[in-house]
């Protein structure tokens, strides 16, 4: 199949069936061409191929690597994993949106950074304070609210709200390769975790119609969150407080704290998964990680060891040491986005 | 059925089917009182009937009060809802044992309280300290080891300690109906979650083979853990710093952070539970609220509103208020533990 996009095997196929006229043979091609590639959007290399080797593995009972389908746990970095996170995090552009929002209540904001850069459109110097800007940005926009208030603003911007560059929701800014991945996981027994170092509350209204992840299943950086009756009615409200922060170290100790087992397959892209991937390889048992390097500048983004955003450096050097799976996104991914396809 | 225990039942079902000599007879029954009574240990009173009817409602599509599969998320709290509770919570009679067990290494104990009275076996002045000396001992003894190594000392007390009382594992006294609810509600497609003021990481080895219900669906207090590099491998070592306190207004905030959204059906005990059972009733769909109310002195405890331990006060006034099902063990219960039967 390699070389060959899925439309053009469609065709040689129904060819094939045509001129042989026989309907065992179109069937028996057609299952094992066509309806068992669950990862239509991979090329044949050496990353699907690690993949379905492994899936199968873990999933033959009777097999020598054979794990029980409770066991069978799998965890997903989001940003630069299963979206796109440039040319800065996604939820960046929801605080700056938030912030513009706010900022007729906030008059103290014209005067006073990042908030004054980010009224001014001025991103460059917005982004200049680093994290602890934006986490200023995030606190200042993401709290004083009740949960459910926050989960509805959340919904109304990722519905409506467009990617700069390709002007595009940044839901349709999914990676189509790991999407038909995550449900060959889940076809096969596997329970998948979303962790991200992203905020747990900006993820889940979502995470479950695109990702097909539940919100019990997001696993992300969050808040306080205190409860109160407001007349009569219980009510969460968000806290200007943090009460996790879900990256690096972090995820490992996020993982135990939601998950409580340590997973066997582990999905990231930068340093910031780095943890992550040695947790998860490191269980008794059969385990598989997997780095998704940015490598096309043309379709998507190139960046590695000295980016600002999703660094991988230490992480690459180690895949390479350990064997982790690398996948080259230029080499590997027939398309990045679904909408390529359209 | 109201007032004959099962083996009675199944007496008086067999005798109906010799008289009468016809197959279809004797399978009607056995489908009806029999194969079909999910909740066989209920004695067929309010409580069961309401539980019945909210999952009917609730799992038949098409109907008013119908929910999707993914949004039925029952909660459960553990001491007292799930398993017995008196006459302490049974993670005190491990922490206690593990105070006798780290003895020798702390010298200091012989004369520091409440250590000096559990080695002395004074539990009552070991318990004067109250909730305070009773955190004391359990982040002596349940921390400065890794996840891993504390998993174990758990795994090993639960599968050979036993009760004071009734001379069997702690385990074998989950109560009998819960664990018919349990499996009654995920027959219906529900997913079941714990959501206990216990240790998440004392209740996480066993609650899958006690209760079936997995580590990733139990929601407890917690100590904070850190990721370290121990000889080149990654481990987690507890630390002895309170993560969060899964209890009262904790637990609808616990529930939001695991869970993701808000619970369909709550069932608890006491006072300490009644924040999460007002959160899951104030949805805009269906919902059901279960209070377990000890009354049965003989098999079990009977407490309620001055209990030092599982208080259920102003929950029995506002279960009442509320129209809330109150079950009451000594009427509603035909057997409490499993091993009466035997």
């Amino acid at each position: 199949m390699k070389g060959i996009d899925q439309p053009e095997a469609q065709k040689r196929f129904k060819s094939l069936y045509l001129i042989n006229g026989l309907i065992i043979v179109g069937s028996a091609l057609s299952g094992t061409a066509m309806s068992k590639d669950h990862l239509p959007s991979w090329n044949d290399g050496a990353a699907k191929q690690e993949i379905t080797r492994f899936v199968k593995d873990v999933a033959t009972p009777g097999g020598p690597k054979f794990v029980p389908a409770a066991e069978r746990i799998a965890v997903f970095d989001n940003d630069g994993t299963l979206w796109a996170e440039q040319p800065m995090y996604f939820q960046a552009f929801f605080a700056f949106d938030r912030v513009k929002a706010l900022a007729p209540l906030h008059p103290e904001w014209q005067t006073k950074e990042p908030f004054a850069s980010v009224i001014k459109g001025d991103i460059k110097a917005a982004l200049s304070g680093g994290e602890h800007g934006l986490f200023e940005m995030v606190t200042a926009t993401h709290t004083g609210m009740t949960t459910r208030e926050f989960e509805k603003i959340v919904i109304d911007w990722i519905s409506t709200a467009k990617h700069p560059k390709t002007g595009r929701l940044f839901t349709e800014m999914a990676y189509q390769p790991m999407l038909e991945l995550l449900a060959f996981l889940r076809a096969n027994g596997f329970k998948t975790f979303i962790v991200s170092g992203g905020g747990i509350e900006f993820m889940r209204p979502w995470a479950e119609r695109v990702y097909g992840v539940p919100p019990e299943q997001v696993v992300g950086s969050s808040g306080k969150t205190k409860f109160e009756m407001t007349n009569g009615n219980p009510v969460l409200t968000k806290l200007p407080e943090l009460n996790f922060f879900d990256d690096n170290v972090g995820k490992p100790v996020g993982i135990h704290q939601h998950i409580g087992r340590r997973p066997i397959a582990a999905f990231g892209n930068s340093d910031g998964d780095l943890q992550m991937l040695q947790w998860t390889s490191a269980g008794s048992g059969p385990s598989f990680a997997l780095y998704v390097h940015h490598t096309d500048a043309e379709r998507e983004w190139a960046y590695d060891r000295t980016s600002h955003v999703g660094r991988l450096d230490k992480g690459l050097d180690e895949a390479k040491a350990k064997g982790w799976t690398v996948v080259d996104m230029k080499r590997d991914w027939k398309v990045i986005y679904a909408f390529e396809k359209q």
